[in-house]
């Protein structure tokens, strides 16, 4: 959620829209998914580690895209590399800089491939006026054959109402907040900017808007789709940005398959808040009690 | 804890050795701390981005050093860079292979440098007996100015017994062991390997031995002191092996200086384990109450 400021802060935030069966979404249809438009790269001839993405409209921030998307991009770049083996396992991207509207070029270089094993490395960088390149993401993942094995969630998902039974909420004049659908449960964005104390715990339902199938880059998109903790622990205007994202898939396609497009239930807390930097750790759950991703941030805080 | 295999498993683990007021160890006084000694690095003339390495058989594991150690030396390297700004906010490694006894090479180049926030590179190298290069360790760091504002540990520290009263973990067979005085509070190796199910939460304190002034190499070091929550979840021998660590420091020099050579408290669960892959999310506090770590990492299990 990189960076996200006063527009979000100051946006409607009613939770009045009801639930509503929903049409299909005939120009996504035509198009493409809007969260696929935004993943879209374009691949360098003959250099397998590097293409060419552009920043989507549809997701942008304050001063630049979410970051939840571009975490989602460069998964997707690894996942459609010639070479690439196995599934997602562990996903670290850190936003360096502000990603400039328009074009960057992404770089997914496998830099040790072991009998079940890879891992990457991650570069975006974008080209500068001047004509010069610079580095604004880096990262590296892991990805790795699945074997069947004892497997299990030892966190298990909350008891918490169903996503039929919550209002949406409406969206703030956030532009990616309109690409998700988004239903509170408990510790939404402070109805008051009165610097009380809270708990930092927020759940949530969420899924894409339109609805669209589970796959990896969706979920590590939403591993990011959090508001920052420190507005909720203190409810006082605090510019913030995401500055580093790592993200633990516990899930394979099969499982993927069954969370479907269904709403995902999202749990974030804070632990720690020290001169600037605070962390978060979080949790999706499919619908139905899949423990899908554990994430982590670090996240910038002016206070 | 890369990796850990039956040597533990089978070491002794009794409770029984008491807690004792140490004599000054004269030999690290000499020739300085062992842990000292495992993070020397050598720099390379003329490239200030790089230095040499050496595994030491004083933090070895069983096929390779204790990765904490590794994610220590990182983390020096970049703290010895001559342009580095700021302290460590975040460190993620990633163990990509196995590293051998002997020299590696070090590489942290600082990618971005903001205004007050710096990113790092980070990758260590061997060459191996037919002279080629292998990529052994990537990783990425974020140093940055801390600035004196509102700061809190949201978690707060559990309610344990103090160092005093908690019996010495005697060590396995494992020589990274015998540097750190650990002392179980809940959780620790299970004392049967008989299949039944427990919660993974562990909590122990822990420090240097001898006793060591804290500073941010040895809490990356901590970060990584946990045996894999998959043993104590299930109480069955599975060879496993962190995959990659990511450590959140919430720290300055101040309060490092006030953990001083105390134990501190280190607490670890499990989340997800799936296909052969678990999460750990952790934290370390010092004696004195303050969260000086979260961190998390991904496990290797073989089931």
């Amino acid at each position: 959620m990189v960076p996200l400021f006063r527009s979000l802060i100051q946006g409607n935030l009613d939770m009045d829209t009801p639930l509503s069966s929903r049409p299909p979404d005939t120009e996504a249809s035509r198009a493409g998914h809007s969260l696929d438009r935004a993943l879209r790269l374009e691949p360098t001839p003959g250099q397998p580690d590097r293409s060419t993405g552009r920043t989507s409209p549809e997701y942008w921030n304050m001063v630049g895209p979410f970051g939840g998307v571009t975490a989602a991009t460069v998964l997707k770049a690894v996942l459609d590399h010639p070479e690439r083996l196995g599934l997602p396992v562990a996903l670290t991207v850190n936003f360096v800089a502000a990603i400039a509207e328009g074009a960057y070029a992404v770089e997914v270089r496998p830099v040790r491939t072991n009998r079940s094993t890879q891992h990457w490395v991650i570069e975006i960088s974008q080209v500068d006026e001047a004509g010069v390149s610079h580095v604004v993401l880096t990262g590296t993942a892991l990805t790795a054959v699945r074997r069947d094995t004892w497997s299990e969630a030892e966190l298990g998902m909350p008891k918490v109402l169903p996503p039929t039974e919550v209002s949406r909420a409406a969206s703030p004049a956030i532009e990616w907040f309109n690409r998700y659908e988004l239903r509170p449960l408990v510790g939404n964005v402070p109805a008051q900017w009165d610097g009380s104390q809270h708990d930092s715990l927020s759940q949530l339902w969420v899924r894409d808007d339109p609805p669209r199938a589970l796959d990896f880059p969706a979920l590590a998109a939403m591993a990011d789709i959090f508001f920052p903790r420190v507005w909720l622990r203190r409810a006082v205007h605090t510019p913030v940005g995401t500055v580093s994202l790592t993200v633990y898939f516990h899930a394979d396609e099969a499982m993927l398959a069954r969370a479907g497009t269904d709403c995902l239930l999202a749990q974030a807390r804070g632990q720690g808040y020290f001169k600037g930097f605070h962390d978060q750790t979080a949790q999706l759950w499919s619908t139905g009690g899949d423990l899908l991703v554990t994430t982590h941030q670090a996240v910038y805080y002016k206070a």
